[in-house]
């Protein structure tokens, strides 16, 4: 194929990080997205995303990692049985945040400055057909209007039919940094989970509070309120919900300073329904459409495994389009082999988290013990969370849980676990 | 796990490799066969295998490539159209065939002699509980008695219910080698294939002949006519086919000497259904048993698939048997995930020249044509008979071939082609 056109339709991670690498190895490409760069400082915060180094890797590759110096370390783990569990993971290699109003309007323009073609315009289903015409494959990267409905669940890996968690997901200022650069993941066992993430915004670092509150639980209701309803009230509650759940976090919040980080719109309320979509469809028109991102997997963000898996899947599809002159099934083929232990592993992890985090299930809680008492085992688990195919390795079953803290135990901790 | 223990059904090439890889890492492993390695002398042919490089690599790995002069450079391909087409394909590296007589007791003979517990047993279907019992985890290797049944066939990799050629097979001798000791594939419109592979048998370098017959054509009766009937009416009635469908062949024959091999026992006639069987099941004792080799996936000798396709799979499947401390679900997932590509490719691959060299697909017949005006894509061709998921990157749709002698086409020879 002398010159292979690609249509890449959203520009979240997954599209943006497919069409800098595509851009980077000759293949030309077109964006579509509903919304200029100019927008997004504007816009209500979009989500709360950490991207692991695997993924900073894959940025540096691509030469738009811009934030090189605002990684944190680590995760600090707090679980709130009556004697608190508290110990400290340590990441391989740093991870990051960064508000994804900076980033995403930054990858675009820079997409555009090397020469890309990004088309702002709103598409609607009967636009599809006319665009991949145009095309030699369509890539599919947001589940936004139409899009959604052309690939259809897969049973298989789709579990749920509602959120697991009610969210509620801010930007913040007031809370003190933890000694270390890092990610702190509170466990409030009957209630839910709170995920404390140093994040990069418009006014510099502030804190991500990704609060997973338990349907039915104490903490749902943190999820209905309204900040703008009456912003004072919502800290008063929120603070109260963390002096119960998540003392660690309300202990170095100063409480005169403690709002949403840059004003109103740094909060989003609401919930995903864990989903896995076919990988691909044949157009009417016979051209293929592969799915790619959200609109392939999306999970619930108690992991921080979305942005990561996205820009995963984008770089094997990117290799396979390069490798690749004809797009048909065996195409796909490629792709899935390529990707789906990842984009699975994170599925299959996360809602396995979710569940047997709400569920209080003793092997889960066991292995918690195990790795708090050993370093090695904490800084493992805690590294790959760059890997979740690792973390099925280990969370696949209970007897693998129990397999992996024996066989990663160093020597001479295994004296002492 | 402190030490594992696999149990291995059968002592066929699969079985074979995964017992010695494994004894090689430290794994305990039995293998259970019916014949001790001194009745493979007496036995009759048992088929006509080719060990390509990268089955040859690995018994370098393993320490039992105990053959390393007796490879062949590359094919020689006859097509029997009214203008003959005849070139020849360089391979990268040589393949090699002996005949599985000499080879496959020889191994059982050196993984006893490195320690290994080879158990001379005939297994029965009730057996097969008592003997898992014993393991961490079964691998069946054979088809034979109760174990094809064990594994259901998928149907969506098993499209036929019969063999699709009436074979063939013998060693002979009286057949002077061509001038480069190369296999030749000869294809006879309207009537069958036809390989030709320099073999290393009891008494030197011999030729086997893989006769494939169209069912219903004029060659179907060479598969049905014994030789033990009258020797001398079927040595005569094959050189008459020989001379009418093959005579690139015939024309290298001495009448005189032409014979079997080494006697009546270097014949074998029948058929090979394709078949491609689920790769696990879960016994009632809840251990796990792996299918493996022919067992698994079994195809029809025409593009000497089957050993290849064996060893690369006991290789992925001892990696992860040497990787994994659980043989559970997730095991089964990374063994697929690890051997699928190549088995499927091998049998889509096979199965599809199966049925187009028969109909003579135009598509296929303009590839032949192609590759055999241009050195560069007839090397590779031959080559890729190491790597038949490459193959099926050729094969898997007409855009897909035309694609591939596009790229592949060296710069300067594109002009020519």
């Amino acid at each position: 194929m002398a010159s292979k056109r690609i249509g890449i339709i959203g520009a979240g991670t997954a599209g943006l990080h497919l069409a800098l690498y595509l851009q980077k190895h000759g293949v030309k490409t077109t964006i579509f997205t509903d919304r200029p760069s100019s927008e997004y400082r504007g816009m209500r915060l979009l989500n709360t995303v950490a991207h692991h180094a695997v993924t900073v890797r894959r940025e540096t590759e691509l030469g738009v990692n811009f934030w090189p110096a605002e990684g944190y370390f680590g995760h600090y783990y707090y679980v709130g049985t009556p004697e608190p569990v508290k110990f400290f993971g340590a990441l391989e290699e740093p991870s990051r945040a960064v508000d994804y109003r900076i980033y995403q309007p930054k990858l675009m323009d820079e997409y555009a400055r090397r020469g890309g073609d990004l088309r702002i315009t709103e598409i609607r289903h009967g636009d599809i057909a006319d665009i991949s015409n145009n095309y030699d494959l369509l890539v599919v990267c947001t589940g936004k209007g139409p899009f959604g409905q052309m690939f259809q669940h897969q049973p298989a890996h789709s579990p749920f039919t509602q959120p697991q968690r009610a969210l509620c997901v801010g930007l913040f200022k007031g809370i003190r940094e933890p000694e270390t650069r890092a990610v702190t993941m509170y466990f409030s066992p009957g209630a839910g989970e709170m995920i404390e993430i140093p994040t990069l915004s418009f006014n510099g670092m502030v804190s991500a509070l990704v609060i997973e509150n338990h349907i039915g639980g104490d903490l749902e209701i943190l999820a209905k309120t309204k900040y703008d309803d009456n912003p004072r009230a919502f800290l008063d509650l929120l603070l109260a919900k963390l002096r119960k759940h998540y003392p660690t976090c309300a202990e170095r919040i100063d409480e005169k300073e403690f709002d949403l980080a840059n004003g109103p719109l740094d909060i989003l309320q609401g919930g995903v329904t864990p989903t896995v979509r076919n990988s691909h469809v044949r157009l009417d028109n016979g051209k293929l459409a592969v799915a790619l991102g959200d609109v392939h997997a999306v999970v619930d963000p108690v992991l921080g495994q979305g942005a990561n898996m996205a820009s995963y899947a984008a770089f094997r599809l990117a290799e396979e389009i390069v490798k690749n002159d004809v797009f048909d099934e065996r195409f796909v083929e490629h792709v899935d082999l390529a990707r789906q232990d990842r984009v699975l592993g994170a599925t299959r992890w996360t809602n396995f988290m979710l569940q047997h985090l709400q569920a209080g299930t003793p092997a889960l809680l066991d292995f918690i013990g195990t790795i708090s008492r050993n370093q090695a085992l904490a800084d493992l688990f805690t590294t790959n969370f760059n890997y979740p195919e690792r973390q099925w390795d280990c969370f696949a079953s209970v007897a693998r849980i129990k397999a992996w803290c024996e066989s990663n135990l160093p020597g001479d901790a295994s004296q002492a676990a």
